[in-house]
């Protein structure tokens, strides 16, 4: 089944201790697509601007990729432009021009409204509320966040969770929401709120997913060089939403979701072996089936039936 | 088989952001033997003053720990005393009084020689080697450190590299120790000095272990409210080996390890529930068995043959 993908679309330029690129395609809405078109449909719904190099069209549109959602308007594209320190783990901003972002409406075109599977990116809680208006009672709805949107726009966040069926944000955004230092509490407490589901993401440590009365500690891929971490965490909700979106049996269940992580994980270890999507361009099914057994081989102690 | 377990035994005083305990029985040797005895008995080496309470001795007596290998000897017992941060993950030693222990010299009873398996807890490097100079061609070797001897003694600790089958240390120390930043690099480089094996600890985010050719990710069991982090690291490296001695059937393979690591945080998991040893005074074979269980459902993802 598909998945409507909304989030931005950038253009990125990135500085590592190693090496520096400008103008690469980037943004949440980009990353999560390409991460889910292998293994769904995907609907995109974004922005760019009439300086939006054709090559990253053809691009995603050579994926699984529907376009009909992205609006081309007159005007430049989003920019951003960071930096990460010598540990890859923390990054500085260096730039942000909105641009056609500024006043992103995400209107869904005809026949968007009845996709199934919705992964709102990381944009205003607002837009994302806006977007769920417009749906016709998806089955399932995942949220990402950042630490922006908690500090100015905590109240929509809010009014979200309600209406989410999970929620995907990182350690510190977590600590950050609930004010809770205890990320288990933090994860119980978010739950509390409305979403059935929530996934703490934790970098090189991994991912927390948090159900009912459920857990499970979803270990990172033990890389050696890493490249570039933009995008990580939106091919992770890529990932994971396009693998449920594949699975379509009924309601989704806990240990579905433990797959999804493990499956979003995998997308997200490869996509900052490279600089942008590099790495997601060349990667094939077989690439992803044999980093999924890695997982499996690194968490298990025991054959259990 | 016998476990040979060397280390401080220490009265602590231990605060944290809620409670305030003094003259609790602590020391690596106090934590990793009682951790051991639940899994094979114990040969204790280690140093008291003439103030240690002889409760303690009973109660290190009550568990399969032979306690020959304790000196008691003039003076007064090595005294340790920390705060814990709010968050708890941070500590601040506030006082240390080495008494006895300052001219501990770890001599070797009769009939200890003999025992196949060996932890040498956390003391200075000079000293674990001179134990080892004492044992007849151990089995398995384990050894702890700090960072401590990382900073003052670290040619020792690199000697006894060379002469141990498992290193256990933590993220901060193996970082220290190799220079590298990234851990899966550390491991790799701890393991190209000599030992076979390599646990890093991460505390929150659980244990990475690195064999030849195999990694093993192990999560943290998710406490809600933790209330004495002291000597968790300890009762992790006594039940490791505990579990090891337990097993016996040849030669230890990765495989024995990735459970042997998971039986350690069991351990520990329970040990931080409660200040000092107190959790442990109480705990049951089947609590252990539960916890266990805990950590395959919060693993697994995928039933692997």
């Amino acid at each position: 089944m598909s998945v409507l993908i909304v989030g931005s679309i950038a253009l990125d330029t990135v500085k590592t201790p190693v090496e520096e690129h400008a103008d690469l395609l980037g943004g949440s809405s980009s990353y999560a697509s390409v991460g889910a078109s292998f293994f769904s449909p995907v609907n995109l719904v974004g922005v760019v601007g009439e300086d939006f190099p054709k090559e990253h069209i053809d691009y995603l549109g050579s994926r699984r990729i529907n376009l009909d959602g992205l609006q081309i308007v007159p005007g430049k594209t989003f920019r951003w432009s960071g930096e990460y320190m010598w540990d890859l783990n923390t990054r500085e901003t260096r730039s942000v021009e909105l641009n056609v972002f500024e006043h992103f409406n995400p209107t869904l075109p005809v026949g968007y409204s009845e996709t199934p599977y919705v992964l709102l990116g990381n944009i205003a809680p607002k837009l994302q509320n806006h977007v769920l208006d417009q749906m016709n009672r998806p089955k399932f709805v995942v949220a990402d966040t950042m630490d922006l949107w908690i500090s100015i726009a905590k109240e929509d966040l809010t009014t979200l969770l309600k209406r989410v069926d999970m929620l995907i944000l990182n350690d510190s955004e977590a600590r950050q929401y609930t004010g809770e230092t205890s990320l288990i509490k933090a994860g119980a407490k978010i739950r509390s709120l409305g979403p059935k589901f929530v996934a703490i993401k934790k970098g090189e440590h991994g991912c927390l997913l948090f159900g009912e009365s459920q857990f499970f500690s979803c270990a990172a891929y033990p890389l050696e060089d890493i490249h570039d971490p933009t995008g990580a965490g939106d091919t992770f909700a890529g990932g994971l939403i396009g693998y449920l979106a594949a699975r379509n049996h009924g309601e989704i269940r806990f240990d579905d979701l433990r797959k999804a992580v493990v499956y979003g994980s995998v997308m997200a270890s490869y996509n900052v072996e490279a600089f942008s999507l590099e790495r997601l361009r060349s990667l094939s099914q077989n690439d992803i089936d044999e980093r999924y057994r890695m997982f499996q081989l690194m968490s298990q102690f025991e054959v259990i039936s």
